[in-house]
């Protein structure tokens, strides 16, 4: 096999979520065609992303530190912490401006079917994060889908029987969507008129 | 900023075709979240392949050398010649079974409304190809769109005024889809019937 990287490329580029043979082939030829810096880009990216990533001790998000720079922010409120799905999640919620506590991010959510339990999404560490004795609300703001809503129970009725105040987004997020595709307007009205 | 590397990574996605924001997102978290090893395969395959693929001197398509497998195979009838826009019509072609010369691969097609002219998918060079002496017939397998057939109505042109036969995939294959999606039943009989 002598022009065996095209077909490596190939099936490299079908390891990302939503991207099937078709959409990987054109993507490969895109690339080589017309883009061969920013297939170099993408590498260099790729290598310093997979080996600097790691997650932060406080909130659990994606960091090349020890802290992530929210969590390290003597301005945020460390008595309110904002529980999410997903960094995407948080970005939603930090765009609209109107949240200035600290946050913990799940990276998922409970998802019985997908075998996903309290264990994969670190809930044990959101337990231990929640009484640290500063945290005073915590703030559920998985998405309002029906796994969404199952894991903010669990979170809540766990937190509630550690004494402490659980709220969750008010119900101006329209029920069925996802965080991050809804509006910041939404959010930000969802989040004052937290329950 | 001390956790730069993720938003670079998203930037970084989002140069493949059809990726945006949103799913620039998704695939950098999956990638971080999930599969870290896919990250660094994807990071090498980008490598090698912008290092090493360059293009056939005899088709113009991938190759890691000077001329490809396809046109280096004494086997293949070197008195015709498929004209093809890309790597994946040519290999739709191949999947056939039905063809047995030999391709020259445009790596586009004429689209003056984008500013793609004939130099910029080498018709001198299909020119200087198509007129080697061994070449017999010239079978025009450009898509069948508006811009696959005007690309096709050009080259036909030009090759007919140097003495050559050239032929355009029968109407077998419906009018205004691309020749990558169409069954292989189809494009068989349409190479069959070639006109
Ligand atoms: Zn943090
Ligand atoms: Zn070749």
């Amino acid at each position: 096999m002598s022009s065996n990287s095209l077909p490596a490329l190939i099936d490299a580029l079908r390891r990302l979520p939503g991207v099937g043979q078709k959409s990987a082939s054109r993507m490969a030829y895109h690339l080589l065609q017309h883009d061969r810096e920013g297939a170099q880009l993408l590498a260099q990216a790729l290598q310093q992303a997979a080996s600097r990533m790691r997650h932060c001790s406080q909130c659990h998000t994606f960091t090349e530190d020890e802290v992530c720079d929210t969590c390290r922010n003597p301005q945020r409120d460390a008595s309110k912490l904002c529980v999410v799905e997903t960094p995407a999640d948080q970005a939603a919620l930090e765009r609209t401006g109107a949240f200035r506590g600290l946050y913990f991010v799940l990276m998922g959510k409970l998802s019985p079917l997908d075998g996903i339990g309290p264990k994969d999404i670190g809930l044990s560490r959101l337990f231990e994060r929640a009484t640290d004795g500063r945290v005073q609300e915590v703030i559920v703001a998985t998405n309002f889908t029906a796994e969404g809503e199952a894991t903010a129970h669990v979170i809540g009725e766990a937190l509630k029987a550690r004494g402490l105040k659980v709220t969750r987004l008010a119900r101006g997020v329209p029920a069925g969507s996802e965080l991050e595709y809804v509006d910041l307007g939404t959010i930000a009205h969802a989040l004052v008129d937290r329950r």
